[in-house]
């Protein structure tokens, strides 16, 4: 990490490839559907279980299939570019030079190799409708919705026989998850704004996605390099590798020299949406200094951007001159970087925030490219000292504002959230969000539950992410284990990602997701029977649970054998469990002999084989 | 971890001894006590802060003294002998005999070394008051009360200028947290059941510590041998490195051969209480088959356990034959080791548990020794579809009915709890638990809020147990990332108890506890102030917050750096809060300027130097 390679002499990016270890690729379409092509993995279970493959949602792209030729310098295949054209009302154009100052005037070793195959930019024609909120005003149902649909139900075709049972088992805090997902329910929940489909028509390599509270809860990582720290090779890995554990979005939060050319190669490299904070990039601009920046260089970058094909911006319009004194008092200010940048130019000038005041032309340039709204929170708490004060609900206000005016323009809006925020004040950060911002996706950070542990607030944070994403937050951004501390490794991404797949799973589990209870399920039914391959294969991490489970007991024989290393061969809890259940089997076979134990044991706790076979059938709920 | 030393081959156990970097363990005494010396650590900070050190509560022991003399051999010194003794009603008797089975009939090379400075054993009079429970309920406050009340103040002799506030601050569901924690206060939750001391006269190398909602929420961590793996150096040292990074409670868990011998070295070196399941041993006593165990070997091995000064006790009690069938149809059935032999005792036999049958007499045992009950929930879901079922429901019940006759007898109670519970079917376990057992302290094992992450179940857990801590449990028991994998090693158990102390923390902060978040507070101080060494020492874990951040950016000079290497050193959002301080405190005492401003501004958000002078003073509470 301490030696930085030369940009000039920056390599073809090597990335991670190959299937998840125990898990296979395969591509379902919905029926007549055939260009729509869903990405699922397989999980093959041990014969002896009795259960057809497991199937999952999968974000990571071709890059584990087992036989797709990765080529980094070509970039991904555009297969989406069809379908933006086939809806028309949009144009191909000779884009913006790419200047300079892009790239932070790096020049000769300092400049990264640019991207060597470039595609000329689209973007929508004036009166046409181009963003996937306008088709879904308009009642059109786009392919991107068909698929989201298909991808939402993992494939399956028809609902869930358990569905009902399992939305009513959970409490959804007045979410309205489906059933099942249908296209028509992805075009009403976006026509609605209350989900969004991070998808610019220039990123034709995209995945659709969907971001709303009535879907699977989403995770976003973090890269980007620092001034400090970091190359395009690495940063490129780490978009793969982190979609490869399950990141279903990723912001590149880069700074410093070569912004414009490390996020080309991040961006046709991707399957899933990229976000950016383009006042990181405009401030490069402008050397750096807040004071210098203005509405001209923020316009260039956001065109600049939208036509490489970033889906969604973090804009802190929100941060607005009345609101920067409220901070004054606080323990830790200001610790968004987009709204510290945002309150030192309000402060200097004396005057309102240009993103504030300009904010219709924003929606109009965004629109054009159907970049979605990540309306930044540049006032976020940064310590539990400072959550949920006046500063932070102030601009939390002026979000809602905001997205009403971004909707009217035709855009695509979602909310972003703290930040540090203890338990007891999370749950009124969702329902003030939902209240103020017309249910607009909330997207947080975190947030983190306690400041006392740099080096572990992905697990402070993944507290407050399970809860919030339980209340209703759409989409969770992750924190990894070096926030606070330094730049994430590759190593600290996976951490975060699989911090953050546990949060995002744990609350549609609380919220009642049809379909989340099944590998839960899936895995226990494999802990029970002592499958232990499948145990490890049905988790988030088969890596890290085959490898600690060696460390124990490596040999290959264990993996089969019904004992473990907590009990050791002699004793074990499972076993006896089976023991139990068989006896009780065997009872409930010779029903006369129940009858007469029922009424011998009626003295000890009431009529206990019959009040066991009814308790048994209520719990065991129809597992779909 | 592959290679088993000879049991006989036994070394002095090595221990991790000297400060935590950064800190200084110190003893404080109440007014007036010079016999009690509560243990603290001390962080100094960095001279700019212009804070003095900053106090700690300490679970390590003598260890992280500068200059003790470790000698494992001898064991720590029995300073609370004496305050057992000045009460009277006590007798040192000749113990009973070790005997082969305790140590599982090991001989030889298999059996290790016996604990070389033994102690008679004491135990209660008839008629004479001996448990903490007794002396409370007859109004006596005993000398670990006081000790108590000191150490739950973290020194403090007054109570905190926010303490009301903080209160006030914060959602207990009805706890009730003190402004300041008083001998008395101590004394009246011990009488009414809410808390407990565990600490057997046994044990007099204690330092005691209490368990109950309205004081600091305290973490339990399992160590213990299996039969396939770990060694008795091994334990004694995972006891001590439990305790450093802040475990309040060990549980010893050893299964298979010496677990005779390897408790009574850990027993003679440990700090904090030590818990035990008795049933684990009484297994080994018969061979590891539960039908053959009675009550004959178990009284007898309660018996031995409490003379070695085990603290409490995990006692199966309410697995009652009445419920074994309801187990039949989960998914995971029964998880619980000792749920596990119980059942099979009651099923092989058509009998009623004899621990539910004796438990009159088991209370006249644990009472002589003040042995804590920790009555255990042999019935706890073991996955997220068998969360809060009959089963679980129908023995938490039969363990309120067994708390309400353990206070009768004067005996000291906790109550165990799940298990894996999905987030939304956390609270009703608590509130059913303090309807069901009359407000006795719930000790939870997590919950897992899901099981899709083998590898991360400390993770998993700690999302639940910070909300059911919150919600009112008093202690949770540490999960590690080799749940379901494999017995922890050292790092395992380091992770989990980092994990755990963020969850307790972030409970107490959730409950308003006046004094949890003096932490966070110095912490982002410290963190907005770039005092870097500060925030490394008052976080949880120095170690790795200093190693991560020295990933990155390694130099010395870097630590008094004011940047870090999220932005580099041209753009720091930290540094531009400060000029908006700078500016906000200018525009402050420009009186007259700032109405001038005032005026100006009002058109841009309402009155807005006036209102951020308002806002500010409600923000900025008094921070103790």
């Amino acid at each position: 990490m301490n030696k930085i390679t030369r940009p000039s002499e920056m390599q073809t990016p090597e990335v991670t490839t190959g299937p998840i270890i125990g898990s296979k690729k395969i591509y379902d379409s919905p029926e007549g559907y055939p260009d729509i092509r869903v990405p699922l993995r397989e999980i093959e279970l041990h014969e002896s279980s009795g259960e057809p493959p497991f199937r999952l949602y999968d974000t990571s792209g071709p890059y584990t299939e087992t036989d797709f030729k990765v080529d980094v310098e070509k970039g991904l295949p555009r297969h989406r570019e069809a379908w933006v054209k086939e809806r028309g009302g949009i144009e191909t154009y000779q884009g913006r030079d790419t200047k300079p100052e892009d790239n932070g005037n790096a020049t000769g070793q300092y400049l990264a190799r640019d991207f060597p195959n470039k595609q000329q930019p689209m973007r929508g024609l004036d009166g046409e409708m181009v963003t996937q909120f306008e088709f879904a005003r308009a009642g059109i149902i786009t392919k991107e919705m068909r698929y989201i649909a298909h991808r939402e139900n993992s494939g399956r075709a028809e609902k869930l026989a358990r569905a009902r049972a399992a939305l009513a088992d959970g409490e959804s805090f007045g979410a309205a998850l489906p059933e099942h997902v249908t296209p028509e329910f992805v075009r009403d929940e976006v026509a609605r704004g209350r989900a969004v489909i991070p998808a610019n028509i220039n990123h034709a390599e995209l995945e659709p996605q969907i971001i709303g509270r009535n879907f699977l809860v989403k995770i976003n990582a973090n890269i980007g390099n620092s001034a400090v720290t970091s190359s395009v090779e690495e940063e490129v890995e780490k978009m793969v590798w982190a979609t490869r554990w399950g990141a279903d979005n990723v912001m590149d939060l880069s700074t410093g020299r070569n912004i414009h050319n490390t996020r080309e190669w991040i961006l046709r490299n991707s399957p899933v949406p990229i976000g950016t904070v383009p006042i990181y990039q405009a401030l490069e601009k402008v050397d750096g200094d807040p004071d210098k920046l203005d509405w001209e260089v923020y316009k260039d970058t956001l065109i600049e951007q939208c036509e490489q094909g970033v889906d969604y911006f973090t804009i802190h319009a929100g941060v607005r001159l009345a609101y920067v004194p409220l901070t004054a008092h606080r323990v830790t200010g200001i610790v968004s970087r987009g709204g510290a940048i945002m309150a030192k130019w309000c402060l200097s000038r004396h005057k309102e925030s240009f993103l504030y005041e300009r904010f219709d032309e924003i929606c109009d340039i965004m629109r054009r490219y159907d970049v979605t709204f990540s309306l930044g929170d540049g006032l976020r708490p940064g310590c539990i000292a400072d959550a949920n004060d006046r500063a932070q609900f102030a601009e939390l206000e002026t979000l809602g504002e905001l997205a009403q005016i971004a909707w009217d323009k035709g855009c695509q809006v979602m909310i972003e959230g703290p930040g540090h925020v203890p338990m007891h004040k999370i749950k009124v950060n969702m329902d003030k969000q939902l209240k103020e911002c017309g249910e607009a996706p909330f997207y947080t950070l975190g947030p983190l539950t306690t400041d006392i542990a740099p080096g572990y607030d992905h697990i402070t944070s993944g507290i407050g992410a399970a809860m919030i994403g339980w209340f209703g937050t759409a989409m969770l951004c992750y924190v990894t284990p070096k926030e606070h501390l330094g730049l994430p490794n590759r190593d600290d991404v996976k951490y975060g990602v699989i911090t953050y797949k546990i949060a995002a799973h744990a609350a549609d589990l609380a919220k009642g997701h049809p379909g989340a209870q099944l590998r839960d399920d899936a895995l226990s039914r494999a802990r029970f029977e002592f499958r232990w391959e499948d145990q490890f294969n049905l988790g988030l991490d088969p890596d890290t649970a085959r490898s600690m489970h060696d460390e124990t007991l490596p040999k290959d024989a264990h993996k089969v054998a019904h004992f473990c290393s907590m009990c050791g061969p002699k004793f074990c809890s499972m076993k006896i469990t089976q023991d139990v259940r068989d006896y009780t089997a065997t009872l409930n076979e010779k029903q006369a002999g129940m009858d007469e134990m029922s009424a011998k044991f009626n003295e000890m706790g009431g009529k206990v084989y019959v009040e066991a076979d009814k308790v048994a059938k209520a719990a065991n709920k129809d597992l779909g």
